[in-house]
Parts: C-alpha cells; structure tokens; sequence
C-alpha cells in the first residue's frame, strides 16, 4: 500500500487526486470522484471503494446509505500520478444517486443533450430514510 | 455547443471540469486531463480534443506535437456537470505521452506496481524535436 501511496501525487490537487470507478465487468465508466490518502487507504484495506466527499468534507463509503457498494477488483494509477483507476462491481448495479447506472447518462446529441442513461432505481424509495 | 457548456460547473474547479477521454473501440480509459471553457468550445468545433494543460498555462491541441490526435466521436456530461467523457478515435493508437497505449499503465499487484501498458511508440523517436 505504501508503494502506490508514494508514487500519487495528492499535494497537487490540495491533498486530492481524481478517482475514477469502471465496471470490471461491461468496462463502462461509472463516476468520477475524488480520493484523500485516507480514502485510499480505506479503499485498499476494506475492499470496497471509500471517497473524498468534498461537499460533506468527510470520508464517504460509496453505497453507506443507498447499499450500492462497489467491491474494488483492480487498481491503476496514471502516469503522472493524479489519477486513480477502480474497476470494480458495482453492488446494486448502478453508481449514480439518480438511479442510472452511470453518472454519464447525458450524451451531446446535435444542440442538445440526449438522457441515454439506464435507470437501475428509483432514488426516492432507495434515499428515503 | 451552449447547452452543453450551460450544463457544466466550472465555478467549482476554478475554470476546469475534468475530462476522460476513452477509447471509442475498445472502451479502455485512455487518460485524465482538464478542461475550460475555451478548451471545450474548441474541441467541439474542431472534432479533436483540446484540453487545458496546467502545467503549460495554455491550450493542449492533445497530439500537437506527436501526431496522435483525438478524433471525438461523442461527448457524454456526469450527473453534476463537473467532468466530460470523450469516446475518441485514437491516431497513433496511444494517448500516453509515455508511448503506452492508456496513462493507466501502473496496476497494484500485491505490494507493488505492476507495469501493464502495452507500448506502441518510443517517445524518444516522437518528441525528438
């Protein structure tokens, strides 16, 4: 762990790099958040993907409330070490808290935007409490 | 191209949205780099990626030097407009400036970092100049 620890570079986004989670098993890009050395640290220790919520300003144990965890089967790290790379399974099989299975379900389709989402869930029965 | 541009935050990263370029054939993740606006407006008016390289402080026609341009076949937006997905036909076959294939070339194996890229060009040949 403190291998990969050392070759990120977290002083130049202010303590944070980019964290992108793929579905290990479609390859489809499900979200992109960002990861503190903590949240790495919980990630690499638990198994399961733990972000940097940086509008709560607190660690966030993605699915905590919804149960839609993601179970992380790999690891990468970009060249310049800014990035990291989660392929995992997504429990529940959606990462976006609008239900859809990925946070990019709007697509530019001529002057507009097209919904080319797959809904997985209804946020309001799953975001109730 | 406004309504697009309209949907994004850039307040929140001072300027920048996050941009991902992916592999339109094979849906491998390519790389991560930034966006503004102008950035934007110009890869949606040329069909290639234009990003904003901070370490340069400029626009980054991606290819400009080497050749491996991005042609961008569909932009897709997150959930809260903080990050765009390009599906890109990569010229070249590498978007690393390494000459690997995707920047994500590191995966953790065991205690360590294994090297997973698959080269395509020698860099010291492509940015002799």
């Amino acid at each position: 762990m403190d291998r990969i620890l050392a070759e990120l570079d977290f002083a130049k986004g202010d303590g944070l790099v980019t964290a992108l989670a793929v579905d290990d098993d479609t390859g489809e890009v499900l979200m992109v958040a960002h990861m503190n050395e903590a949240s790495l640290r919980k990630t690499l220790e638990s198994g399961q993907a733990v972000y940097w919520s940086r509008s709560r300003g607190r660690l966030w144990h993605k699915g905590e409330e919804s149960g839609h965890v993601q179970n992380v089967r790999s690891v990468q790290i970009d060249c310049d070490g800014d990035v990291v790379l989660l392929r995992v399974e997504q429990i529940g099989g959606a990462a976006c808290h609008t239900g859809r299975r990925s946070c990019f379900f709007r697509k530019l389709s001529g002057e507009g935007l097209e919904d080319v989402g797959v809904q997985v869930f209804d946020p309001e029965q799953v975001y109730k409490r």
